[in-house]
């Protein structure tokens, strides 16, 4: 069985908006075993929603619909369903109590008629409660063919696809166990992975499929399973075996690519080990102008190993806060194994921490030199028993240039910090 | 007229990817006089490829089709095409030297036959040259509706949009000069905008447009106008006149939220101003951990005025490289108006620098407190003549906290600077 998404509203057709809810609802019906044949978005008008919702129809049995239920005159969704749907508006007292239970939780009654509207909802709809939002999910069934109706608010429409939908697609239509197991690889290219994992990925059963999904400098290499026999009781943990089993052979073939599994984030796998480690950890920064101190303070928690770090842009910077020699940077330049090696002592002194991170590097658009080329970027990490140095040549702009630097730094980083270098 | 958007390829459709170039698509549709009135995404299969193509050019008379036009056997656009509009492949030879000489540039030459094979076009269709990747643009007209097949790597389509389709579309489809100008602004929302400038927005003519764009913490306000009567040579004149008029009408009822034009970015006009009044700065960071640095560091040639920042996580870092009094921080805490009065003081002596951003806060989810709640921020600019102290809360998650705080503060200092506050 498959679904067709559709989203309705004018911000996504003049491009106000990118619209992210299908990709993450695409990826959320896929891990739970249903497939989607088609997207398509139509503006907030009556007959495009009709017609956008007739040619859905044509397209999957499931058709998840989007956007178009806020309060204004502008939203038009629910009044077109009913109408489709042959269904009037009738009020319905329990989403009138869930909307003002959802304003007396924030201090504030129900603030105008428009939303008391909210509560009206077409009488053969079933409705699914939202409780972070005033626009109830309604669900539809014709000739059958699924119809559902959520906000286009992304945490609003998130909710509802976990808390109501997910559950009722997979138990209406998903009859066979599905299972994922998810590893994160970073600084090597999907060609690159593909390549050394050929006969692994030839040898998977049709009931197991693998997935790259590339983000710049990282792939996540996802694992399907999809129980292929008769169901029985057993057949949830024969499937999870089954992929821990593959899960494990993948991982066995590239110890030095992976760094992580399901969601992990690179500046999350460093503070777990730093905070095993009971190591304080900084940063000494020129051309990433802090960007990975950035990357590893977004992670909540990451002052009990994170105490500070220097943005050492200048030559003078790099001088008075990191002691770097004024003879390093004359005779071999900012940008060189020499200059990041002394900032990264320098840094553990200046930060009074145990390991530490430099970078110097050339962002670009200007200062690329013959010799050192726009992209090109030297990074060390140091502790108090040794100091490595590495060099890589992004070729990219500016702003990639700094991203792939974070990726590649805090991979070393780990790397180091597990003496695997 | 009106466009209709139809993306190719399994990678949408599996939420691999997010759809970036539809968005994009739409916004210099727009800009050039055509609305999109709906969009689709069907997958690299021949019947979805050609289902998706007459569903569309049943919404729209302009088809634009992405994707599909790579060397490998997935990728069945081209064929499914040429099948469709009864035109064979044949070698283009004028597009097979395009395609060697991009080889040429970078040292390489045509690496495989499946290359080769990107010079191998549908007979009837009008070739639209891609400088930038291998695959030709094409464009077919059939029945009054015209279809155009372009890559669908945003950088390739956005070439191809910008030196080719668009021009074309223009002067088949739009008879009548439009212009366009931007306002960018800080700080406030959609709703409080709208709610200043409504008597503003009630008397334009019909024939000029003003759009809110709006992304975290700012708002971009858009003025489109068509020329509404009959063309004659004075019409674009008149009308960028009018349009100027009305932008200096707009601008002049918010001097306080406006802070630049068409895409500048906040850094970027923050650039500018220190460039021209030849002062350095930098930052000393607590709950932002390096991110303001990082945005002032994204703009090229930044090094001008921006020697290095200090991120001072620990109370230890705030002491040691900043000079914040232990009595202050116990005193008042981290997070006070005191503490990132002494961290900018502090910045400016450390950094040697003219002007100083202090920033401390509670980024999330924990350590809120109930006089600080979580999104609690205090932030300080300063140089050698005064310092001013301001206090936001967020109260959002830990990233949109960080991100919101460098608007606020980056907006801060754009007003000190210019003497606006």
């Amino acid at each position: 069985m498959t679904a067709h998404l559709l989203t309705i509203g004018d911000e996504i057709l003049i491009g106000q908006i990118i619209d992210t809810n299908s990709a993450w609802m695409s990826r959320q019906l896929n891990a739970a075993g249903i497939s989607v044949s088609g997207k398509s978005s139509v503006s907030d008008q009556r007959q495009a929603i009709i017609s956008g919702i007739e040619h859905a129809a044509t397209q999957a049995q499931i058709v998840l619909i989007t956007g178009g239920l806020g309060p204004t005159k502008d939203d038009v969704t629910k009044a077109t369903l009913a109408e489709m749907f042959d269904s009037p508006l009738v009020f319905h007292p329990e989403v009138y109590d869930l909307i003002d239970g959802y304003f007396k939780k924030t201090g504030r009654s129900i603030p105008d008629n428009s939303i008391r509207g909210q509560a009206m909802l077409p009488e053969k709809a079933q409705i699914l409660p939202n409780k972070v939002g005033t626009a109830a999910g309604m669900w539809f069934e014709r000739d059958g063919v699924v119809f559902v109706s959520m906000p286009g608010v992304p945490f609003e429409m998130e909710y509802l696809m976990a808390a109501e939908v997910l559950p009722r697609l997979k138990a209406r239509f998903v009859s066979r166990p599905i299972a994922h197991r998810t590893l994160q690889t970073a600084c090597e290219g999907e060609s690159k992975i593909a390549q050394r994992i050929e006969s692994f990925e030839n040898s998977l059963p049709p009931h197991i499929r693998l997935a790259y999904l590339p983000t710049l400098g990282q792939v996540r290499l996802r694992l399907t399973g999809l129980w292929p026999g008769e169901v029985t009781s057993e057949s949830s943990a024969l499937l999870d075996d089954e992929l821990d089993e593959k899960m494990a052979e993948l991982a066995a073939l590239m110890p030095d690519w992976l760094f992580g599994h399901s969601e992990d984030t690179l500046q999350e796998v460093v503070g777990k080990i730093l905070l095993a480690q009971g190591k304080q950890f900084g940063t000494a920064e020129s051309c990433t102008g802090g960007y990975v101190a950035h990357l590893i303070t977004l992670v909540p928690g990451s002052s009990a190993y994170f105490p500070g770090s220097v943005v050492s842009y200048s030559y003078e910077m790099k001088q008075k806060l990191l002691g770097v020699r004024p003879e390093t940077l004359q005779q071999y330049g900012a940008v060189s194994a020499q200059t990041v090696r002394e900032m990264a002592e320098g840094a553990r002194k200046t930060l009074g921490i145990d390991v530490s991170l430099a970078i110097s590097g050339i962002a670009g658009p200007d200062g690329g030199m013959p010799d050192k080329p726009v992209g090109t970027v030297w990074m060390a990490v140091s502790d108090s028993e040794r100091t490595l140095v590495a060099q890589h040549i992004f070729g990219r702009d500016r702003s990639k240039n700094i991203q792939l630097t974070g990726v590649f730094a805090l991979n070393m980083v780990r790397k180091f910090l597990l003496g695997e270098i």
